[in-house]
């Protein structure tokens, strides 16, 4: 069978041997006689799956023992309004920098919830970029926590560093490059993924949060919004996504096999050179969307000389067979989303459709 | 391969053909070259998915025009805060029928967002019974809506004939009793289901709400808790469970060869007997727990004469190779839930297996 070159913004792709591995033990899991969707999530089997998740991700990520892990449903969005009525007191303010609609979006929901604040944006440069250190300017009052979107799948765009805040709690919405990197967890408060680029499947949200911050949750907020809940029944108060988190799980032993982050994060700057090595020999051609300094590994984000030539690379990129090549619907433009599990293959046979489809103009 | 005998409560079996046509195109969804779960959510391959699942499940519930089907995330738990956050006006009152521990969890739920009021529980006969129709007595002020549990997975009762309201619109948790059979859905404001029962994988949650509801809910709810978000995007303003949404979607069009609801129907009150009539023929050994009018044909509930022998009844079960006869760990007991996916054969394995257990002592 013929891979497709899939390069879709998410749900993307997945490491063939991950799918290879559950699509044998579909119906027969670990010779229960059961699918694991079939398992009850108070089994021992599924509680065996939830805790080798964690574990994994605790050793992957070094996650330090005053986090929590869960495992929520919602995807970002939830996690958008969850973390305001959490952690958003009356008498305080939530901070907010912008680098692209998903961090606009959280703003948004935030201010549902209380006072707010935008630290920083690079709205006014369309979101080439990332704000730097001295363009994240804190005020006097107290802020409850700065959130940041690590990566900005729509306009290509990554943090390399993260702000410097002292004392203040930084909360990372990490949808698009968890597991992408090494990071430093513990400087953050909380950092929160759907799963559905690097992690798995979608409909499993992915919760790293700092047990301090439990103390602040008010009361009487709904069951299921109250991060407390989950902690106290290590994600499982109701009926979690069973089949979604086995999948992650698998995912996870599949990083492990790749030299872990380290493994992982070298393959990725491999496999962004060489699409970006196309734009740069070229970038009157394809014109990069992102500043170089804040390019992302995981979306790579440009457009042609015209609209109509933008169309006709990405209608004959289809024919070729490649998947996924179109920006956001609220942007346009081409986009090259290269996560964990885009082979190496896949973006050498971009790069090269890229360059055949530029000689013939250039 | 042997497949188990899968009483579990919910996630629960799955039927062999569902597994069966999901394991073979898992790695290779409709010659796209790719799974399921690596299909855009806004792919044309995985919006026809969607489409089929609301078109069958229209078809297979008779569900009228002016109703939306939705397919939501968070499981029945997040729709007892939704269902106040959006319907319960300030000034109203919300009627809620206890007939046992989800109802209950409905109603703890709902007290946190506005006034709430008990129409009728069975909580004094330790939820053994549903209400009769005479014990509904609403009261003179209005109430934004009555809600009821359908049927109870916990205590094993299941609601034969639906409250009759006059102008008061009537929510219903549907969640282990949905597809069992056929049901007048027009009688209802609005029905939610978590699929892990009768529908598919956990992850999923089906709405079914009826158009006109829409207009009573006020602005500057969370955006993901609003479901007109949802109503307008079609289920598709964040990335959806596509996983789950698709294996839904092949349970579908399994209950269609079963011979739709009625089918189904058929079938459901068949296994029900089985073991039913292991408890009638000697019910000092077998004690229902439910009365028998309200008695559930998805849950069945029962304990044996002392708790040594209910334990040694379970313990020698699993032996057996049964799966999931543990009543819920609230409550203990033996519990077998013969969802629609569990065949005849599992439930005849099990009246034999109860018969010839009973015999040794009685």
């Amino acid at each position: 069978m013929q891979r497709t070159y899939n390069f879709n913004a998410g749900p993307s792709a997945l490491p063939l041997e991950v799918l290879e591995k559950a699509q044998k033990e579909f119906i027969n899991y670990n010779e229960t006689g059961m699918s694991v969707m079939e398992l009850s999530h108070r089994s021992n089997e599924f509680e065996g799956i939830l805790l080798n998740a964690q574990q994994n991700l605790r050793e992957l990520l070094d996650i330090p023992e005053n986090y929590e892990i869960l495992f929520l449903q919602g995807g970002a969005s939830l996690q958008f309004s969850m973390i305001p009525m959490n952690f958003l007191a009356a008498d305080q303010t939530a901070g907010y920098v912008l680098t692209g609609s998903w961090s606009e979006k959280a703003l948004k929901e935030a201010k549902k919830m209380g006072k707010t604040a935008v630290i920083a944006t690079t709205d006014e440069n369309k979101y080439r970029s990332i704000p730097k250190q001295n363009e994240i300017i804190l005020p006097k009052d107290t802020l409850s926590y700065l959130h940041i979107t690590s990566n900005n799948t729509i306009f290509g765009t990554q943090w390399h560093q993260y702000p410097e805040l002292d004392g203040i709690d930084l909360i990372a919405d990490m949808s698009s490059d968890i597991l992408s990197k090494k990071i430093d967890v513990s400087k953050f408060s909380m950092i929160y993924a759907g799963a559905q680029k690097n992690l798995g499947p979608s409909g499993v949200t992915l919760v790293i949060l700092k047990k301090e911050l439990l103390d602040r949750i008010p009361d009487q907020l709904p069951t299921m919004l109250d991060y407390r809940t989950h902690v106290k029944s290590n994600s499982l108060y109701n009926t979690p996504p069973t089949f979604g988190i086995y999948m992650l799980s698998l995912v996870l032993e599949w990083v492990k096999t790749q030299g872990g982050l380290e493994g992982i994060e070298q393959k990725n700057h491999e496999k962004a050179a060489l699409i970006y090595n196309q734009m740069d020999a070229y970038p009157d051609f394809y014109r990069p969307h992102a500043e170089k300094e804040s390019r992302s590994l995981m979306n790579i984000t440009f457009t042609l000389p015209s609209e109509e030539l933008t169309q006709e690379f990405l209608s004959q990129a289809k024919e070729a067979g490649f998947v996924g090549l179109n920006g956001h619907r609220s942007i346009g433009g081409c986009r090259a989303s290269a996560y964990n599990a885009v082979p190496l293959e896949a973006c050498q046979a971009l790069a090269h459709f890229m360059e055949t489809f530029r000689k013939r103009f250039l």
